[in-house]
């Protein structure tokens, strides 16, 4: 880490420019240690400047984003201020000061992206966008470079929140459009003004560059046919719902033989489907490609943590070709060898899950008691319990319990005991419970 | 495209090795539209290279792999022959020649990957091994890169497609284990001795490899906790179905105050996660991290195809990195702007879908058949009708139709003729189906 750290210039201090500040700063260590080298915030422009410094003491932040923008020192200029202008001229003056550029506006790349491509690679920068898509989902990596082998035959995308949210809701619930949309508003995962969202504007905006990126076209924002939510109802939902299907508002693209073919609209799917169980604000891209077959990204697709995590990995991915030799770009194990931590590997008997036991035991009083007050002992409390009837003429009936979160070890050592109960029969089948949350 | 083309070793003809030639060819031209280089096989090992010249004439097939290995014009070697020797000799003498490398050996990098990358990096190579973890699933990168700003937390895998597909048949057919097995292997899913897949070795060498590249620990196989699945009984699918939970052999790596927990066991999650809903032999990794939140990467983890998709698109950064301007690896819009293709975007009355259309209709005989008559004439086929009765006293219905798929043109005309009808009221909703398969 011998490197010179490399200097930002961020413009929006908004929520995701919050963000980025944020995950810059906690994650310092983790970000330098995978880019092998600081990635330093040098100074920012906010449209209120000076609230903003009362906010981040220490940031120096302009009120003028050109300032940024022309500053020689900076070598990556970070755009978030949304938008079409003055974003596309800020990031065509970037360019041309031979910086490079990290941002999460989708309109400006669907709109001005064949324009501000040809600049930079005229000029031999990057504008990197991974943001503009999919929120935290890195959907752009995963079809530009993980896909790369494949023709890619078509794609389905959630790809705005709030319309999923929206539609979620009045699924769940039995809501109106208009009173899951105010819900949306209060949670804040809808604009005050929702017009982008709800017409369907803001995914036609990611639908142009996940289709250009999938066939090697150009950013055609102007041909995507796009329609709203607002007219589906509960109705409608519930109707979908009987036959087995859900109502999503989906972004579709495919590359057929005459042309490809880019729609943004409510769609009925297949309840079975991956894509029609992704509900709230979460976001999900289903990709058919002709050798991998189906594959599927989801995660948050908005957010200031979320948007910021992939801004930062943009910055990652720029700041490396920066610095490391060419050939050896990424870091075998993700993190610089140097940096490679030899963190103890907990044993198992350190571990902490709740379990499901099941037990083969004697139909008489008393023995579930012993068996609980084993547990007792050991503090394991229990969740639920099952016991089965035995069949006709059976002495033993099966008791599956399910338990909260304990040591292995101490599972370990009421299993035992239990196994060893005058009343228990066999060795416990014991298979632990993962909640994933 | 006026750079020579890269010239590839492959060693080993098998299954997957076969997979690459195929992909190779029959993407050459959006692999080279990508990498801006052409990847051409230039020679290949097989142990029965005298068979294998027969199905792939034209291509020099040895019988010794060093040869490959030794071959000054190789620039990039593809290592697709399994197992930990000679695997791992011939890795070390390709990075000692200063060959770059592709590997989908998993077992060679969880084990050996320590000594391997620390070769490759004093000799200033790349060993890639994108294809070693979930197949065309591109987990590493995604890790590695796309969530490299966060702190990541923990992750869950569904990364052995044999138990899933094993677990999956218990559960929707309540075959047994040893029946479900059978099966596995009649469909070529297991292999004729499925140790390493049941006994969960084989998800312990991709927890490995996760592991260390989400927490930048060393691999270190030895110290992964592993449980196969064959005590799961179809009564423990039942019960767990019962308790809102189903039953997956998971790989899990938290990295936590104490240290780092990687283990592979069988585990109840709940039925409401998307991971749960992973069947068949359809792997999927779930990642907390803390930016982004939670993420998850589904997709084929297995197969000539799938595990060729991950092989090439690591030949194609590999390329990449010896090809482009290293401040611009990656063109913007995936294809080099030279070979973005202006292929026409086709209007919304080209496209065809299926549909459900909800009408509201007047309650009396011959509307149904008017509405039925008109679609016909546009040849457009009814799948599914659902009428509702009309509340008491009320004289219109709604009347839900599922229609096969047809070009919007036809089904705007026929929408309409239906409006235009006397017994019909108001205009139709009209939503587009996709069944996404």
């Amino acid at each position: 880490m011998s490197l010179e750290p490399v200097d930002i210039g961020l413009l929006g201090l908004g929520t995701v420019g919050g963000g980025v500040v944020h995950v810059l700063a906690r994650n310092a260590r983790e970000i330098a240690r995978r880019a092998g080298r600081e990635i330093r915030l040098l100074r920012a422009a906010a449209r209120d400047p000076a609230k903003r410094r009362a906010e981040y003491p220490g940031l120096t932040i302009d009120g003028d984003p050109f300032a940024v923008v022309d500053d020689p020192r900076v070598a990556v200029v970070v755009e978030l201020i949304g938008g079409l202008e003055p974003a596309r001229e800020l990031v065509l003056r970037a360019i041309a000061n031979g910086k490079h550029v990290v941002t999460a506006n989708k309109a400006l790349i669907a709109q001005h992206g064949n324009e501000i491509f040809a600049a930079a690679e005229a000029r031999g920068v990057t504008v990197a966008f991974e943001a503009a898509v999919g929120g935290g989902i890195p959907i752009i990596k995963a079809i530009r470079e993980g896909l790369a082998a494949n023709h890619i035959e078509w794609l389905a995308g959630i790809i705005n929140g709030t319309t999923n949210f929206v539609l979620s809701r009045m699924r769940e619930r039995g809501e109106s459009f208009a009173a899951a949309l105010a819900e949306a508003q209060a949670l804040g995962y809808a604009e005050a003004d929702p017009t982008f969202d709800i017409e369907g504007v803001d995914a036609a905006h990611k639908l142009t560059i996940l289709a250009s990126i999938a066939f090697g076209v150009p950013l055609r924002f102007d041909r995507v046919y796009t329609e709203g939510v607002a007219q589906i109802t509960e109705d409608d939902l519930r109707y979908a719902e009987t036959l087995g299907y859900r109502i999503k508002h989906l972004g579709f693209a495919r590359r057929g033989p005459d042309g490809v073919e880019m729609r943004v609209h409510p769609a009925l799917i297949p309840d079975r489907c991956l894509l029609a169980n992704v509900d709230g604000v979460m976001n999900a891209v289903l990709v058919k490609a002709d050798a991998v077959g189906t594959t599927l990204y989801y995660g948050p697709g908005a957010g200031a943590l979320p948007t910021a995590s992939a801004v930062v990995a943009d910055l990652i991915d720029v700041v490396r070709s920066l610095t490391t030799d060419p050939t050896n770009r990424v870091p075998h194990l993700a993190f610089q060898p140097s940096a490679i931590d030899d963190a103890p590997a907990l044993d198992i008997d350190a571990v902490e899950t709740a379990y499901y036991l099941r037990l083969s035991a004697e139909d008489r009083p008393g023995v579930l008691a012993a068996i609980t007050q084993i547990l007792g002992a050991e503090e394991i409390s229990i969740e639920a319990v099952i016991q089965k009837e035995p069949p006709a003429g059976a002495a033993r009936v099966s008791v599956i319990l399910l338990t909260h979160r304990v040591r292995e070890a101490r599972m370990r050592r009421a299993l035992s005991a239990i196994e060893a109960l005058d009343g228990v029969h066999g060795p416990a089948t014991r298979i632990r419970v993962e909640t994933l949350a």
